[in-house]
């Protein structure tokens, strides 16, 4: 038992240790094994009772990275909000987020465009993922009921766009902006109030279909 | 005249011996003066007499990757084309230049989130050169006359996150994915579809404002 909590504690000592060799190194394809392995104070033949190989724990630090995020999305949008009070407090409660991960985001922004592989796909994956559970919880939405699902779809990952494209923003915000910080929040949320208004009006149109 | 001709020639071979480098090697700050030059053919020390340091040489491959871009997005706008017909045409012309440029914007993709600050920053300077000239053009448009000029800009804002993200698409597409490709143009389409629809019911509300 004991042993065991020790296994998941130098495990996670392993992704702590990726994170911070990332900050200096860049891209995760740039770090060695060696260098996790001596932050997380193990020797390097160690790592293989965690991981087969760098893939192994970049994809894991990408699912380490969205699963409390997709926990937190879907908790926002099951509060008995309005729609613009929902929409509000996702973006100040995504945003902030990131300020508090801001290297795991700066790990998920470089590695999305370039980075190995399989952490690539690892990342368009979770993406994906997040799309799906928003557009599930969209059908949800009387007004949007004559949607059909592709149509749904295209709206998730449109505002996915935008939260992608913000997230960048933020993390090339210097720490301390907090005037430019109020500013991003506001027009994230003007990017998304456009969007659902688009949503609306396809939605009210007798043919609802964007072909 | 002839040495005049020369020199250019050169800075041109520089340009385009950055971009077959960073083919195999990745991240622009990954790669050497050294190696930039021996594919151009010339001596190191002479790198000096076109650029003051790798840097300068990043900044105006950005500048040399997106002044044929915006000529053509702007002179695809002065067509007289109906609204659907420019969108449409906007979509098919910018995702065959990505195609075609495919290393450019590989290199653009890749230095966006995480490149050399100057390079980073000269990217942001033309994205939101071509959000100007976007918005400029939206509002000669008469119905969405009645939008403030910030309104503009956030709708310009969407397309282009919309855009970005459909250029990482489309260079993650293996060469010769022909349906593939269909799709990621259609589904590019959509997307615009729905923010000019949004743009259009906004521009309708008695206060047209996002606020």
């Amino acid at each position: 038992m004991k042993r065991a909590r020790q296994k998941l504690k130098t495990h996670r000592s392993l992704l702590a240790a990726a994170i911070r060799v990332l900050g200096s190194a860049g891209n995760f394809s740039a770090i060695s094994l060696r260098e996790v392995t001596k932050i997380a104070g193990i020797v390097p033949a160690a790592f293989y009772r965690h991981f087969n190989n760098m893939d192994e724990l970049g994809v894991e630090l990408v699912d380490y990275s969205f699963k409390p995020l997709r926990r937190m999305l879907k908790e926002i949008r099951q509060k008995p909000y309005g729609a613009s009070r929902l929409l509000v407090e996702t973006v100040d409660a995504y945003l902030t987020y990131v300020k508090l991960h801001r290297k795991f985001f700066i790990f998920l922004s470089r590695e999305r465009s370039g980075g190995l592989p399989p952490v690539r796909s690892a990342i368009r994956h979770e993406l994906s993922e997040i799309a799906k559970e928003l557009s599930e919880d969209l059908l949800k939405i009387p007004r949007f009921r004559n949607l059909s699902e592709e149509d749904v779809l295209t709206i998730a990952a449109l505002v996915i766009d935008t939260m992608i494209s913000s997230t960048d923003l933020a993390l090339d915000l210097p720490p301390g902006q907090s005037a430019e910080e109020t500013t991003l929040h506001l027009e994230t949320q003007r990017k998304l109030r456009l969007i659902f208004l688009g949503a609306q009006s396809w939605a009210k149109l007798k043919k609802p279909t964007l072909e």
